[in-house]
C-alpha cells in the first residue's frame, strides 16, 4: 500500500508538542523586523544536525555540535536571531553560549538541550543585551501558532516564508514532520547560509534520525546554488520528540523508508522555496541529469549548470543560449561522455529540445521565448548513459542580485 | 647580472619575422568589427600549445591539436575568427579546415602549418564563404603594423585592445616575445574563452618551449576568473621562429630562465588587461596569498576569493565586507589553519588591516570607503604557514555583467 503524504499547515509546530515565538529584540533597527526566534519541544528530543563544511565554522555552530555532543544528541530547544552571524568574533562562543543560557532559565531546562543559530553579517561582535532584555517576553509568547514569527526571526533577505509540513500513517499511526528555512544568497552545495530547523513527532532512534537527516540533504539543500559561495554558519538541525507513539523506528526497515520519504517531502519543498526565492531571482531553475552512470555523476552534472553565471544570465535574458549549458555540462569533475547528452528546456508552456548527441539541432527562437518568458524553468539533460539521475536547483542572476549584495551591511 | 626586460609596442609583430593582418569578412553584421585575423611568421615555427581542459572542446582546438602532432609541433600561422565559436556543430572539425586550406593556399604553405582558432557564440553553423571570399585581401593586407588589426578580429565582448611585448637579452643576443588577447567573459582557472598568441624570435626547442608554456599559464591565465565559467574554446598558442639567433635554448638552464620570465611578464600582464576587461567589470581585483605551505594552497586560496560572487559585489558597492572574503578562504579546497588568516585591503589610497587570525578587527569605515573607491583594489591574504605565495586576478560582479550576458547572442 503507497503512504499518502499530506502536505499541512503549521510549519515547525505541525507536529505534536512543538511551540514557536519569534519577536524583534533590536538587533536590527527596523523595530517591524523579527530578529530574534525560538523554538520548544514540550518534552525532550532526539536531534540530528548538519554543518557548513566551511573551515569557517560561524560560532554557533561550534557551540551547537558540542551541546549535542554533551547530551548525546538530546535536545529541547532551539534559539536563533537575524542581522549578525556571531561568527569570526573572538567572544563568538561565548556569546553564543551566553544566548543558551539565557534561554534555558527562562525555560527551566539544561543550557546544553538549547542549540543555537545565528545568521546574518560575519565579523560583527552581537550585542548580548537586546536578547537578554526580550528573553522572557519570547518565552511567554511560545504558541504553536506562532511558528511564522520564528521563521519571520531567521529571515535576511528573504523576500517570503519558507515553512512545510508533511502528515502520514506509519504502522496505522499519525506522524508529522514540520520545517522552515531561510537563506537566499550564499547559497551552495554543502549547506550556504541556509538555516534549516526541522521537527518531527515520529519516535526514531537518534541514529537512524542523523542517518536520514544526512542521506536527504545530500540530494535537496546540497543540490541547491543560488551564487557558488558555501556560507560559514549553515546548519539542519532536526528534532524529534516522539509524541506521535508509534512503535519506534530502530532499524532501516519499510517504516524507516517511509519516515525518510516524508523527510525528502519536507526537505526538497523547501529547497524549491530557497532557490525560487534566490536573491534578485526572477525565475526557479530546476535543473534535472538522467541517463547518468552514477548519482554522483548526475549530481555533479545537475549543480554544474545550475551555477553557472553565464548560463543564469542567459535564463534572466530568457536567452535559449544552450551552448552554455552544454558548456557547463563539459567543464563538469565527472567523467563521462560528452557526446551523448540530449538537452531540453521546458516550462508550463511546453518543451523545447536544443541539443542533440552533443551538437546543436534547429529550433524556432520563437517557441523558445515563450517556454522561457515562464517563472519556472525546467532544464532536462539526459547522458543516455546509464541510469542514475539527480536534480539540482537554483535562479537566475539578475540586477537585483548585483544590488541586493553591492551594499549589504548598510 | 639582472637582465633588464623593456616593455615595446608591437604586439605579436614585436619580435622578429611575424605579420600579420585582421578585416571584417562579414561574420559580424556590423561593417566595422573585424572578424577575420591571421598571424604568419615568415619561416617556421616550433609551437606549445595549452587548450581549455572542458570535455566539450571547440572543433577548432582539436584541428589545432592534430595539426601539431601531425608536424610534430611545427607552424607557420594561426588564423582565428570571431562571433562564432565553431563548436558543437557536426561540421564544425570541417569548418575549421577548411580555414587552415584557404589561410594555406593563399600563403604557399602546407595547410598542417596552419592552427585555427574561433570564439563566439557556440552551437551555430559557421559560414566559410565569408572567409573563402576575403582571404586574398586578409593576407595581402599582411604586415608587422597591423598587428592591432589582428587583435581586434578575435574581440567579442572586449573593450580594449589586449596587447603586450617584452625585449631582452639572452646571452648577449636581443630576444622579443610578444602577445595579443581576447576574452573577457566566460573567464575561468584553465583556460576561459580566452584566446592568446604569443611569439617569439628567440631559439629554444620544442620541448622547452611548451614546458614554459605550461608553467606560466598555470600561474597566470589558469589565476584568472571572470565568473567561474570554463569555456570550449580557450587556447594558447605559442609560436618562435628562432630569428633572433640566440645561441639555442636546449636545457632548463639559465637562459632558459631568462626567457621563462619574459614570457611570465608578457602573460601576467595580457592576464591583468583581461581582468580589467571583464565583462561589466568596474574595478581590477588582485588577490596574492602568501605565508601558505605550498604553491597549490596559495592558488586555491587567491583563486577562491577572486570567484565569489559575493566579494565580487561587494567590491562594486566598494563595501569592506571582509566576512565574504574570509568566508571564501575558509571554503577553499586546501588544508590550512584558517586561525591564523589575516586580510587586508588595499589600493592606491592606501592600505587597510580588516582581519588579524581570523578574526575581525575594529578599523574606518571611512578609510576603508577610501581605498575601495579605487579602480584597482588589491587584496593581501597572509596565512602565516609557510613560504608560498601566488597572485589570482578578477574583477566585480555589476549590473553590467547580467546585462552583457543576458541576452548575448542577438
Amino acid at each position: 500500500m503507497e503512504t499518502i503524504y499530506e502536505q499541512v499547515d503549521g510549519g515547525v509546530c505541525a507536529p505534536h508538542g512543538f511551540l514557536a515565538n519569534g519577536l524583534h529584540c533590536g538587533l536590527y533597527a527596523d523595530p517591524k523586523k523579527n530578529d530574534l526566534g525560538l523554538i520548544v519541544s514540550e518534552t525532550e528530543c532526539s536531534a540530528a544536525a548538519v554543518y557548513t563544511t566551511n573551515k569557517v565554522k560561524g560560532a554557533p555552530l561550534l557551540v551547537a555540535r558540542r551541546h549535542l555532543e554533551k547530551t548525546g544528541g538530546r535536545a529541547r530547544a532551539i534559539i536563533a536571531n537575524s542581522r549578525n552571524a556571531n561568527t569570526c568574533n573572538a567572544d563568538g562562543e561565548e556569546k553564543a553560549e551566553q544566548m543558551c543560557r539565557l534561554a534555558a532559565a527562562q525555560l527551566g531546562i539544561a543550557p546544553e538541550q538549547v542549540i543555537p543559530a545565528s545568521t546574518g553579517v560575519i565579523g560583527q561582535i552581537l550585542p548580548i543585551e537586546p536578547i537578554a532584555s526580550h528573553m522572557e517576553a519570547l518565552v511567554k509568547g511560545l504558541a504553536p501558532e506562532n511558528h511564522s514569527e520564528a521563521v519571520k526571526a531567521i529571515m535576511t533577505t528573504d523576500t517570503v516564508l519558507k515553512e512545510a509540513a508533511v502528515r502520514f500513517s506509519i504502522g496505522g499511526t499519525v506522524c508529522t514532520i514540520g520545517g522552515m528555512a531561510k537563506g537566499s544568497g550564499m547559497i551552495h552545495p554543502n549547506m550556504a547560509t541556509t538555516l534549516n530547523f526541522v521537527t518531527t513527532d515520529a519516535v526514531i532512534s537518534q541514529e537512524l534520525l542523523q542517518k536520514a537527516l544526512s542521506d536527504i540533504v545530500k540530494v535537496t539543500y546540497n543540490c541547491l546554488s543560488i551564487d557558488g559561495d558555501t556560507s560559514t554558519n549553515d546548519m539542519v538541525c532536526l528534532m524529534a520528540n516522539g509524541r506521535a507513539e508509534n512503535h519506534e523506528i530502530s532499524e532501516a526497515d519499510g517504516s524507516y523508508e517511509i519516515f525518510r520519504e516524508g523527510l525528502y517531502r519536507v526537505l526538497a519543498r523547501l529547497t524549491r522555496m530557497l532557490a525560487k526565492d534566490g536573491e534578485g531571482a526572477t525565475k526557479l531553475l530546476e535543473c534535472t541529469c538522467d541517463g547518468a552512470p552514477d548519482q554522483e555523476t548526475a549530481i555533479v552534472v545537475a549543480k554544474s549548470v545550475i551555477r553557472s553565471p553565464l548560463f543564469k544570465c542567459a535564463m534572466f535574458g530568457e536567452d535559449a543560449n544552450w551552448g552554455r549549458i552544454l558548456c557547463a555540462i563539459g567543464y563538469a569533475d565527472a567523467e563521462f561522455d560528452i557526446t551523448k547528452t540530449d538537452v531540453e528546456l521546458a516550462s508550463v508552456k511546453g518543451e523545447i529540445a536544443v541539443c542533440r548527441n552533443g551538437m546543436g539541432i534547429e529550433f524556432s527562437e520563437e517557441k523558445a521565448k515563450e517556454v522561457l518568458c515562464e517563472d519556472e524553468i525546467f532544464i532536462r539533460i539526459h547522458l543516455k548513459q546509464g541510469d542514475a539521475s539527480a536534480t539540482a536547483w537554483g535562479c537566475d542572476l539578475t540586477y537585483d542580485y548585483v544590488k541586493i549584495n553591492g551594499d549589504y551591511r548598510s
